[in-house]
């Protein structure tokens, strides 16, 4: 086996010792220089480790760049890998510090660094990532058009109280225009409630006090239907996969055929 | 067929290619509409563009008083529709702006025109929306007496909450009277927590903390009702409606009789 | 039958159309006289108003009074409905504005009258109302135990996390006590975030931070609890109550032996 | 039985009447001592009390030293006792007081003592406490795998989401820095809403809308999780533990051998 082969099975793979060392090592990387854009951006320490945080910046914007192109090399088909989705990432990820030379503005492109962290569910795959992931997301998916009629009601409702309190409280107290109200109803309907707009007349507090309520007893609905379609689908995935027989949740292997569960 | 009642079908059906258009066509008209008083009611957007919104209004004006008028025109019996829930609503929703002709401040008459907007659900309803939207609305009104039982005790709650707190708070910190007390009470237990009211005293304090608490508690009950209800109904829906045979919850025909679930 | 006897029956039960009909003019004559309560709080109103809602109040007393002595003369064994539970209640009903002639602030006292509202439930029960909130309470009390432990732990983890934000953000912006903390920690994890009490360091930040998102995390227990445990009550209460056989879930008689479920 | 051997018996189980009211005399002096620590750090009580709350102080930390000793003097292998978990709470609970004789400041470790107050479930285990709080741990054990993926992914939305805002918002207004805005995202999506850091412009308003949209979105996920993971639990353990018959969930013995469940 080449070097290049074997590398790319490093690189590209997690089911060898050596893959999964480079897997870990990346996320620290990752994570270090995701901390450090953080910090960089309080105003204070980046007064006083300026110097720091940008040395550090230039050495892993270096790492990332050489493991970009480490990665073009031993690909046996370079455009697979780079018009991939995880090649666009890692491309994006490399390439913030060099265009903010040119646009100083350019530092919040250091954001998209923070997708290549979802590499993190990669390593992860190993263990029992994959099927209980799955389960999610089916949930999830099968449960979205109950869940979009959901939103698509709560949307109008929101529509209809920003507008009515935009009328019943009036300008002067934050209820500007509708808009504004709007998003004042989503503050109340979702019980955020920051506070930064509330109602000032009686008649707006009663309004309020049927919505929070409504907020309330709405919650209980997507929750409902996401728990619902979990313990659906919990039970058809027990269901043996080759021969169909409805084993009991405990289930290992299928009580009729033996295979694993 | 007569042009009319080809026009009919199209305006006032959806099964046909023209009038899933036309319905989609209406349905961008409605969302334009409610966006430009949306905009509109910004004061530093209509100072700059009030012509333009001025214009767009009228535009959607004349063209929702043309489909108000053909609709009647097309209908085999004009007073059918005319004294229907949709007519009724059409018609609401074409008038606002020659009304504020007369009254200026009835601008927020516009608001009738985001009902017009529930026929997102009549375009909607072409796919599985029926099933979908059934099997919510069956989970919610079964579950209607268990909810109002719920409610009437939280009212009740809330009543002798916001008087216990109107006692030990007294006038001067916004618990300046029982209804007011009783809007903090609201907002406490539906942990919306806007911070316009808040407790000064010790006493007053530890109460709100119990409060919380409890707001916390009572949030599990309409989850655990619309859910219980919600996994109940998948059950019963799952059985064939033919034969009644109880099938496992993944058959996709009935074990017995072969009707399609 | 005596007119006493008559009386009674109409008074204390609602199996009668005079009886329904005096039970529901009484939960009308507790709501206004709430409502009198509630709007004489509010001092604009009371300034106003006063004198008409003196006078609504001592009509009520007046007839909350009859009622009471009502009660007392037509029942059979008058001690027994004087030390039940609705009959302190109903004395301590129409006391108050006696009270409040000698002790003025006794004003608060009205909120006993709230209790009686409960009554509403009695009413209710004509329909289905026992079994409904027996299936509630049911869940409830069969949950007590996990409840408990849950609201345990979360006590425990408010004033280990109260104690931790006293040391981290000390005196001066609000966390001046442990009891200070506690409060807002509890303000923090029901995630009620009144706003009143934020902290001001960056260490207080995140362990804010790390707290709403373990209140986030917490808040699924409780209605795990409850929904799990109401599911249950429903399987096992569809199990036919003569014979023990479990029938499907939309079964209304048993299926062995015909008794209604 | 020696009276070491007896005390023994009486301090470290719970299964003896003398047992019983040990560790119940012991949570009372727990919860005292943690009472006058919370009081103690009210100034204004404090200011008034201090000499009170400090003779009690030193009450407890003497009894709770003598305990300690009594501990270590009765167990039969004292090196066991001081090494394990409650030994070390022990120690730590009983020495606060020396340390502040010479460190004034370290009041706070006083917080240690709660830790003691998780003595009260080993007094409650004496009831069914065990196997309820292991269906507890046990659900949410077995959910940990599909819980950590929930909030990894919470995790990465809130740093996206944070560095977003600060871009949008910008410095000035609060969100001076990526870890700044981080916290106003977590606050936001986890709908405590403070409101000490609340969106300026319109299009940070915007996406806040779209946060809390999608805050109040995902809170149905882990309560998914929780219920569905619990209601399997009951299922499993309704199983019988000799045989393995799935029992129906209303069986008090197995319907196979007669063991019960």
């Amino acid at each position: 086996m080449s070097l290049k082969k074997k590398l790319y099975i490093i690189v590209f793979y997690t089911n060898t010792r050596a893959g999964r060392f480079f897997d870990q090592a990346l996320l620290w990387a990752i994570l270090i220089s995701i901390l450090t854009v953080l910090l960089e951006s309080v105003e204070s320490l980046n007064e006083r480790h300026g110097a720091l945080f940008e040395g550090v910046e230039w050495f892993f914007t270096l790492l990332f760049t050489f493991e970009y192109i480490l990665r073009i090399y031993i690909s046996p088909k370079p455009s697979n890998y780079i018009f991939s989705f995880w090649g666009v990432i890692d491309f994006l990820a490399a390439i913030p510090l060099y265009v903010s030379l040119f646009y100083p503005g350019a530092q919040f492109l250091f954001v998209i660094r923070f997708l290549r962290f979802l590499r993190v569910f990669r390593v992860m795959k190993l263990a029992r990532f994959t099927s209980e992931a799955k389960a999610l997301s089916v949930a999830l998916r099968s449960s979205m058009y109950k869940i979009t009629i959901f939103f698509t009601s709560i949307l109008i409702l929101v529509l209809l109280l920003g507008t009515l309190m935009y009328v019943v409280e009036g300008r002067g107290d934050g209820f500007d225009s509708i808009p504004e109200s709007i998003y004042w109803a989503i503050i109340t309907i979702t019980t955020v409630g920051y506070g930064d707009l509330v109602p000032q007349t009686s008649l707006g507090k009663f309004i309020s006090s049927v919505v929070m309520i409504i907020g309330y007893a709405i919650i209980a609905v997507p929750t409902g239907i996401v728990t619902s379609e979990m313990s659906k689908n919990r039970k058809e995935s027990t269901g043996c996969l080759k021969c169909g027989n409805p084993n009991p949740d405990d289930a290992r292997y299928c009580n009729k055929c033996g295979e694993k569960i």
